[in-house]
This record gives structure tokens, C-alpha cells and sequence, in this order.
């Protein structure tokens, strides 16, 4: 960065600003791990004036931005790579209201899902957006991202009402509404959502909150094959049930879950299918319906959790499946796939993904949010063992070819960032050059969080 | 619209082609009958690629191009204000695909919901979105339309999955995914949702469908006002019984279904509320609960539609409230007003708009979707009535006022068309000209439905 930017910068902004080494290598990584790349500067924003100053400063001196939260992306977004200032923004972590009788709370972009829900609770609402590794809800916006929610409640987008953006040059606009739907005009919030920081930094958030449900209850099944428990998850969601969640996690997972958090879950593909009512009657019902569903499909030793503990253990269990495997094996770089495909085409896919792993003895785990028809599958290896890691990425290119074949998407919740532009041009070969005039339109100068995306 | 581009026009599509002005007139107008405009031309496509050859015409002989399909529009939105060619897609009404097991169907725009209902419950499922008046697909993605289903399945937005969208100069581009949920990329798709046919013709779409639900009812229930009618509706949303529809009708529209329907419903403001459960035992339990909230909300005589041919009849009343009011008064102008509001500010708004009807002396009729938040104040007077059209137009003004600083937005559903361009530009002042540069990006010539929105 320019010494002159970088001057004005802590002219205007003092001690929020850090050139510290330690502080900018805080922020040269996510949770992906596999690249690494420091900001010049990081900058401890407090307010969306912060914000706005920063994208004045940043126009004038033509350095880029970059926003991040905890870090939690996937797919390398928050990495600098190409230096510039990353704005900090979890300074900004202030629910700002919460409106029962309107379903809705009004939040700083640094404010996580869990302690949305920590203040949602005591009036029996809550978010149902749940990622995973303590996300910020600027950063889900900014990813689309979803989680274990998403089949009964949608993803962050579904959730999102309304956002305050701050956009290349300083103008904050509001985009969406606090209404619960609206029909005036483009709609310009979706495309803040999902676009990752490149098109504008977001402030503020207005979102949707449900009300708790009464009477919950989750059901564990196990099966012989994951393609199996697939197809009874198509069953499931057949039967319109509405399941709160609907996981799949393999028998590997299962084994790391084991042994990182001390669980004796059976190692086989599992279902973990959660299940709510108004009454307990009817959440007998809708029990009884579904343990025959799974037993109708080859689903064995059926368990269910009842206590508000059980049922936060099960949680807890999938939540961290992907940090247990990642500790399995100290030393291996990960990589985590994420497509989503139409529900039917579901079992097809993940069985010949299956199958392909198998074929070049690939020790890969398979976890999935499949009542959405969403899994992942993660793979490892030491970084240096260039033999299975090619091995790797021609089983990652065959999946995408499966998926998109099946009208799927190379990104159900992770986004693309770095990682995924190879299957994006793929995926999107005949509106990608439109989505790059876009950005051209919204950021002419490719300040914001350049290179992410294309 | 200049010979030699007629004379193109009629080189490719022959007899696809009208200039008869019986056909241009029955393109002239929508259902707010307040505005009136004959295209130059009307063509009958037949298909995609019928649409690709019209674009690229008009992107040669620069002349307007209007989608329509069964004119169903509520604020001009297929009036073609500045003449040019009509697209009539009604001869684009294949439903394409119908996949039971990943929950979608594939059809053309000219699809009309109903049909694609008439195909689905073979298959156990439905299209929940209902905006009434056999609107098509296609028309209802422009507009993003909803109406009674979208307080528990959202908004067509909400369930459009993937479209195929003809651009100016006839590139056809995919957006969106036929997987339930994707993160990649800019969401396009929910840019051409909404856009009135201004940024590109869509030509075909992918929409969720749902399990039709086991067992249902309808409540009925009256109200002393309209704002207790409201109140109750947001205790009833907090409740989590996710009613499949929350239905508000004022007694002047009961009035009005009672006269044209022949029914003999209580002249009351009234709640209809549908409630679904997956057992009968379930959905008693949710009814009583339901029926306790609304008697403690103040609501009386309380009835129950239990048959499938009871229950029909309720949503044909509530389907037909609005002809229904159109029929009292021949001779008469409508103007149906479409605000949004937060739930918690719904009975408020609703409060102080009745109270400014009633203190000018409007005869003016409310309906709402509340669990939406959403309602409509249908206005009407003789078209050469000024003194009582300078009533409704200064009502409206401190309608939207009253709206806007509720959070709310000038259109829950119907779009901003030709009618709402005033109020779009006060809820979107910061965005309005970004919106533009939008516009300008997609359609550089200005040919797809000029002078809508803008």
C-alpha cells in the first residue's frame, strides 16, 4: 500500500488502524487453510461511518478492501490476495433491536448467529440460519451461506429482509425492505447476498426471526450405504413432514466425531432427522411416520433424542464433524467439496461420487444437508503428496461434471471465493461475462475484494 | 413503429404477426383498466427461439417489446405505453417437466398456476403461490406476485428456482439453479423476479412444488374493526402455527362477495384462517389453539369449513373479492392500493388508513394477506369524479407516509407498473439511480417495456 494511503488512513483513524505482523496474520487466512496472503493494514472499524471512510480512502489512494468477521469462509474469501486494507468489522457486534411481534432483529454485520440466538431466545424466537464455526451474519449475507436450518427455514437469503451497504466510494444504500416481501423495484438486496464483499461492504442487517418451536425430537437412523441414506432422505421429504434438519454423516465422520468428542455413535452412514410440533401428540405422530419411512428404506437401530441435552449433543456432534476430521489428521491440508443437487438426482450423485472415491482409494468423508439435496464431501492429504491430491481434484472435476449433468451447482452454501472459479466459469459459462459487468457497474475501480469469485 | 421493421417482422412470423386492431386492442389495457395504449403489433410466439427473433428485430429497427400473457397485471405493467410489439406468450403454455421426487416442475411462461396445479396433484403436489386471476408463470415472476399461500410458502421469488431469460439483441441465458439452494455467483435470478419484463423476457421456469397438506381447515372469524381483525392475525403468526393462509376481508367486500357470489357471510371484517396439519388429531389441537387466540382477540361467531367443497367456496370468495367490488360499482375506476408493512406495525397502519378513509368520506374496502403484513385498500369513483379522485390520490399520499415509516414498502405484490412510480422513487430515493444504471447495463437501448418502474 502507498505510504500516502496508508497515512491518511491512520490519520483519519489512529490506533484502530494496525500494521502490526501479528495482526495482519490474523487476517491472512480462513478456515480452508490453504492459502495465506497479508493485508497491508487492518482496520478496526467501530461504525458504518468507519466503513464509509475507509471506501473514501480507499477510492482516493486505490487500495482494496476486504471485510472480515471471524474468518470462517471456506473457499478463501476474507484472504487478502492482493494486500490492501481488511476492514475488521467484529468491532461492529451490536444487536441493534429486536421486534418480536415483527419476527425481526436489526444487527451490526459482526454479530454471530449464537449470540443472535442468546438474545432471540428470551422471546421464544429464534434464527435458524446455522453455519457452524460461530459465523458472523455480515458474513453469512455476504456467502449465502446456510447450514442445518436451511431445509425447513431457507438460507441466510431466505432470512435476510433488508441491508444497509456501504458502497466504492463511501454512499451507504438501503437495499430490501423490513417488510416480510416487497415488489418495488430490482431487487439489488440479492445481489449484495452471495457476492461476497465484491460489490459493497454491509453494515447492517434487518432479519427474519421464527418463533421456537414447542415439541422437538431427533431421530437417528443408520444405514448400509450413504446413496441409501440419501434416498431416505428423499422419502422423508416426501412425506411433507417438514423436518426442522435432515443430515447425513458418514461412517468416518462418525468415527472422528467419536473419538475428537468422546461419543459412541454406531460408524455407519447415519441420518440425524429433527422433527417439531405444536403438541407432543403430534410429534408422536410425525415420529412414528418417519421411523417407518426409515425402516421402509433399510434404516436400522433406530434412536431417538428427546431432552433439550440429547438433542444439543446430536448438534454439537455435526457442527463439529468438520473440525473433528480436520484434527484427524494433523499435518493434512483439507479440501471441502459443496454441491447441491436437485432432491431426486441426490442419491444417484452422491453414490457414483461414492464410487469414484472408492476407485482411487481415496479416504474421503461424506457429511450433507440432504434434505435440500446439499452435501459435502472432504477430502485430505499431506500438502506435499502431490500423487493424492491429483487424484483429488480429477475426483472433485468428475463430481462436477455428475452435478452439473443433474442440473446441480458447484456451491450450495460455501460460495466461491478463490477455490471454486474453475467450476463456476463451468456452471455459469453463459452469464459470467454479465456477472463481471455487474461488477464492473458496482465497483468500476475492482476495489472490493478483488480477486474473489471470477 | 417504422414499416421496414414491420415488414421484417411479418418476413419471419407471418401469420404469428397481427396489426388487426381488435388484437392490438385487447393488448391495450390490463386489469387496473385505468390505462389504455395499443401496440403497433401483437405477436403470438410460439416459442423460445420465436422470442430470440423478436429481440433481435427490435434490437435492429429499435422498437419496444412488452411481454404479455393474460393481462392480469394490476399497475399497467403490460401496457405498452410507447407502442412497439406485444409478446403474447399464452402460446407458450407447456408445462415442460414435472419432477415428484425433487419437488419441481419446468414450464413455459404462459403457464397459468392453476393449470400447473390441475398437472401437480396427480402427483400429490402443488404450486402454492395464488395471485388470483389465472395469472401465468411468467407474468408472475415479473411482478414477483404472491397472494394467500405466502405466509407459509413465500412469494412466487421464493419459488422460482432457475429461469432461462431472453436479453436484448436475443442471447438466452440461464440464472438461477434447479438445486434448492446455491451460492454461486451473483444471484441474476432474483434481479429479473420483479423487473417487469424491463432487463429480459423469460421464456422458461423452474418452480418448487410442495405436498399437498393431509388434512385442513378453515376458521372463520369476525371483528368489531378492521385493526382488530389485524392485531389478531399478528397474535395468531406468534403462535407457530404457520397457518397455510391468514386471510383479512372488510364488510364491504363481504358485502360485495354476498351480491355477486350469493353467499350470506357475516358483513363484518373477517379473518380466514387455514391451518394444515400432517393427522386430524394434530390439526384439532391446532385449531383449538387458533380459536382460543382469536376469541381472546375480540373475534366472534366463529365457523369452521371443513370439506374440501367448503373450503373452496371460502377461497373463490376471497379470489373474487376483488371482481367481486369492481361489479358494485359499473362505471367505476378501481385503484387497489398494495402496501407492506412489518407484522408489529400492521394494526396501526391499518388503523390510521381506515381512519383517513373514513374522514374524507371514501368508500374505499380492505382485504389483506396480514400474515404478510400485506393489504390492499381498494379506492373507486366515476373517472370524471375529481373532488372524490383528489380525496383517494391525498389518502394514498399519507398511506405510503404512514408506511414508510413503518419500514414498510409501496408494493407487497403487485409491482410499481405505470400506478406506484411516485412512490417507488420515495421508498428507493438512494437506490432508484442505481436501479437505472441497472436497467441501462441489461437493456442499453431501452427496448424491453419502456416506462415501467421508472
Amino acid at each position: 500500500m502507498d505510504p500516502a494511503a496508508l497515512a491518511a488512513l491512520q490519520t483519519r483513524f489512529g490506533e484502530q488502524l494496525s500494521t502490526a505482523h501479528a495482526v495482519r496474520e490474523a487476517h491472512a487466512r480462513d478456515e480452508s487453510r490453504m492459502d495465506y496472503h497479508l493485508p497491508d493494514a487492518v482496520l478496526h472499524v467501530q461504525s458504518e461511518q468507519d466503513v464509509v471512510d475507509a471506501l473514501r480512502i480507499a477510492g482516493e489512494y486505490l487500495f482494496p478492501i476486504v471485510p472480515f468477521s471471524v474468518g470462517s469462509s471456506l473457499e478463501g474469501q476474507v484472504i487478502p490476495v492482493r494486500g490492501g486494507l481488511t476492514l475488521n468489522l467484529l468491532g461492529m457486534n451490536r444487536v441493534l433491536a429486536i421486534e418480536p411481534g415483527g419476527f425481526q432483529a436489526t444487527v451490526q454485520p459482526g454479530v454471530t448467529y449464537p449470540e443472535l440466538n442468546r438474545q432471540a431466545r428470551r422471546h421464544g424466537l429464534f434464527f435458524p440460519v446455522d453455519p457452524g464455526a460461530e459465523a458472523s451474519l455480515g458474513g453469512m449475507a455476504s456467502t449465502n451461506a446456510s447450514g442445518t436450518g436451511a431445509v425447513k427455514y431457507g438460507t441466510t437469503r431466505d432470512n435476510v429482509l433488508e441491508m444497509r451497504v456501504a458502497l466504492p466510494g463511501g454512499r451507504v444504500v438501503r437495499v430490501g425492505s423490513k417488510a416480510r416481501k416487497t415488489s418495488a423495484g430490482y431487487d439489488l438486496k440479492n445481489l449484495f447476498i452471495g457476492a461476497e464483499g465484491t460489490l459493497g461492504v454491509i453494515t447492517e442487517l434487518t432479519v427474519r426471526l421464527w418463533p421456537l418451536p414447542a415439541e422437538v425430537v431427533v431421530l437417528r437412523c443408520n444405514f448400509g450405504t450413504v446413496a441409501e441414506a440419501a434416498a431416505c432422505a428423499v422419502t422423508v421429504m416426501g412425506a411433507a413432514l417438514q423436518p426442522e434438519r435432515l443430515e447425513l454423516i458418514d461412517e468416518h465422520e462418525i468415527h472422528a466425531v467419536n473419538v475428537q468428542l468422546e461419543r459412541d455413535y454406531p460408524e455407519r452412514p447415519t441420518l440425524w432427522i429433527e422433527l417439531a410440533s405444536p403438541s407432543r401428540a403430534a410429534l408422536e405422530e410425525s415420529l412414528s411416520v418417519c421411523s417407518d419411512l426409515c425402516r421402509d428404506a433399510g434404516g436400522q437401530d433406530l434412536a431417538v433424542a428427546t431432552s433439550a441435552e440429547e438433542r444439543a449433543a446430536v448438534w454439537e456432534a455435526r457442527h463439529k464433524a468438520y473440525s473433528s476430521m480436520v484434527a484427524m489428521y494433523p499435518g493434512h491440508v483439507n479440501l471441502s467439496t459443496d454441491v447441491c443437487v436437485p432432491l431426486h438426482r441426490l442419491p444417484a450423485v452422491v453414490a457414483a461420487t461414492r464410487a469414484k472415491c472408492d476407485e482411487r482409494g481415496l479416504n474421503a468423508s461424506f457429511v450433507g444437508h440432504v434434505g435440500d439435496g446439499n452435501f459435502h464431501v472432504l477430502f485430505h492429504a499431506a500438502p506435499d503428496d502431490r500423487a493424492t491430491w491429483d487424484a483429488i481434484h480429477a475426483t472433485y472435476d468428475e463430481m462436477m461434471t455428475l452435478t452439473l449433468a443433474a442440473g446441480g451447482t458447484c456451491s450450495g452454501e460455501h460460495g466461491i471465493g478463490l477455490h471454486k472459479q474453475k467450476y463456476l466459469a463451468q456452471e455459469r459459462a453463459d452469464t459470467l461475462e454479465l456477472m463481471r459487468e455487474v461488477k464492473a457497474l458496482f465497483d468500476p475501480q475492482g476495489l472490493l475484494n478483488p480477486g474473489k469469485i471470477f
